[in-house]
């Protein structure tokens, strides 16, 4: 028999376990130092109280058989498609619940959802980038094409009018930039995507950081219920990575190729998925009433409050950047002309941090290096006094 | 932009639906009967108190930083392989922690395997069959042989030397025809699948109902370690159809082509996974323990009893049937020659019992029922009491 070739053709990622490895050989070697890391791409805080107590009433409703529950239905409980559809509602946005599909989270969805479009599908990937969109796509077979994000961009890459896509990735903000796309930027991903007759499959997994007005949803564009689907997640909004709850909305207006998309990924997914735990769908439903609401905003604004001192200390420094304000994580350009495993090992070294090197993420991250807010308030601050205290050695 | 066109190769499927139908026009027209469902794919006890106790302490660890869990690792929990392995051993079975893959039930994965196999593999199918294994290779493009079970093989289907396969799909106890293989039986399997260089996807979700000593895991099979992936689920075992919480298992030896099997699951799942839920996983944990064997075997007993009320009816009818010893499922050929529909609308208009046509599991179905034993004790009496009451008639 024969295996699924185009495996063959994925790169093993090293990139974590070279960190790892750097990192172990230097506290081997420094047992004295105190390291601090900034790569996390983790929540770190606990759930919302409130969270908590949905999960463990549902849990409670499984012991009785008048109340217990057995296979969810494979696009989620109404109730918590209600909820997000109304949760949409508060910043602006008209989705239907009956436009929603629960899932375990927003990565295997965006994985997931190349099955229902054909194996000769161009792909359009912005670079630096999140790795599943490549690597999915690639264990397919199908072509890929870039859009550069580069620091004239602003890191916010856009079409190239003289390349066709079929299909689209687009994430805002950016992982791992942090950039997010403004309302017009988004207005010509749309137009292009129209124009190609393509479909933009947008990831808004960090939603919930967005603090300057930029749009929250692709949905929020006009025209994009007919060219876009939007993938999200409740890991980053109120600390989920554990609990795995995420939703894809398909506009019931998208189709393509003579076939309503949305009917198509209701088969997919009933074929090959049988639904959330109810208990995490109890959960994800907490997170959208307004005291959940209110406590999973605190954590946000926690992991902002470290954003702000990351992002002050490199403006202090005059260091290119992009992130921090709509986003957990922060891009900078690596000082003095620095590749980004020279200055992995520099800030290793001289600081005791630890960052995630850029080119990680594709050809347009080298030379830069991805800072997150996900550590404890403390160490971010003595981190970004360690990076400080250095000016004048760089 | 083009759709994945394998999609329209699909039969819509139409079988609950037009079950759904009848039953609603029969109820309408009589209001005053009492209609007793004998079709039930579900589980309806309620869980275990050991695995919602898991469950809520679990939930609790969310709430405080020094015990919150954020993303799982891709193959699950350690505590949790552990569990599953320990399982296996009680039932004499030797299957690695490390060979383990936790998700988020049997039929995901069931589905998803296709990933890292070729587009151009001969999947084999038993007929009847659970549809997931025909759709999930449909919709990919594979071209697919069924190796038929009748009356007289016992619904045990057996392997054609004839006929070349890549991937071969079992499930055993079958859904739905209740049939469990022998020991000989999966050796003839096993020896089939080795001589072709093919895989066998087993699907043992009704493993826990097997109660005569047939094996509970092909890995019980000499050889299968070399040729065989296990799928397996805690749905029907610990009740958990709404918990989700499932494993794969992949033995260390199983190459193909030149890659190690389960080397390429975890490049997938790592790609398009995310993991399970940490309270499911405590959950799932529990059920392994003495106690929430103990309780979750009261469940099992339940149905099993109700099973009994079932073939003593047919043997004292003299029907034909398979399942029932080892399985929640009693296949049984319709009486009088009827057709499925025929005898579906009989026992719907005659004793008020609505039952699954056989004809919706495939060609090899026609003319026979599937009843299962999940309704409550009470209504499993009575319905079978409607049914003995009809002897005379039939």
């Amino acid at each position: 028999m024969k295996i699924n070739r185009c495996i063959d053709d994925l790169a093993e990622s090293y990139l974590f376990a070279e960190i790892a490895q750097r990192t172990e050989k230097f506290a081997a070697e420094n047992p004295d130092k105190k390291i601090i890391k900034m790569g996390i791409g983790d929540v770190t805080l606990p759930l919302a109280p409130v969270v908590v107590d949905a999960m463990k009433a549902a849990a409670d409703e499984m012991l009785d058989r008048e109340t217990f529950k057995g296979y969810p239905s494979y696009e989620g409980y109404e109730f918590l498609r209600s909820a997000i559809s109304g949760y949409y509602r508060s910043f602006g946005v008209d989705v239907g619940a009956d436009e929603i599909f629960v899932n375990d989270g927003a990565k295997s969805d965006c994985g997931n959802i190349g099955d229902i479009f054909s194996l000769d599908s161009t792909v359009l990937v912005t670079d630096p980038v999140y790795p599943v969109y490549v690597d999915a796509n690639m264990m397919a077979g199908r072509r890929i094409v870039y859009a550069r994000g580069t620091k004239e961009n602003a890191f916010c890459a856009m079409p190239d009018e003289s390349v066709h896509a079929d299909i689209i990735n687009l994430c805002s903000p950016n992982n791992p930039t942090g950039a997010a796309y403004t309302y017009e930027q988004l207005e010509k991903w749309v137009e292009y995507a129209l124009k190609n007759d393509a479909v933009i499959l947008y990831d808004s997994a960090y939603e919930a950081f967005i603090s300057d007005g930029k749009p929250r949803s692709i949905f929020a564009v006009k025209g994009a219920r007919e060219c876009a689907i939007e993938f999200c997640s409740l890991s980053k909004t109120a600390g989920f990575t554990g609990m795995r709850c995420g939703y894809t909305v398909i506009p019931k207006e998208l189709c393509r190729d003579g076939h309503n998309i949305g009917k198509l990924w209701y088969r997919r997914q009933s074929t090959k998925f049988n639904g959330v735990s109810y208990p995490v769908q109890r959960a994800a439903e907490a997170v959208f009433t307004p005291e959940g609401q209110r406590q999973t905003r605190e954590n946000i604004k926690y992991y902002k409050r470290n954003a702000k001192l990351i992002t002050d200390t490199f403006d202090r420094l005059n260091y290119s950047y992009t992130g921090g304000t709509n986003s957990p994580y922060i891009w900078v350009e690596c000082p003095n002309a620095m590749s980004s495993w020279e200055y992995f090992d520099y800030l290793l070294k001289k600081a005791n941090v630890v960052a995630t090197p850029g080119e990680g993420f594709g050809e347009c991250g080298k030379g830069y290096m991805r800072f997150t807010s996900f550590a404890a308030y403390e160490a971010t601050a003595e981190a970004m006094e360690r990076i400080l205290a250095l000016e004048n050695d760089i």
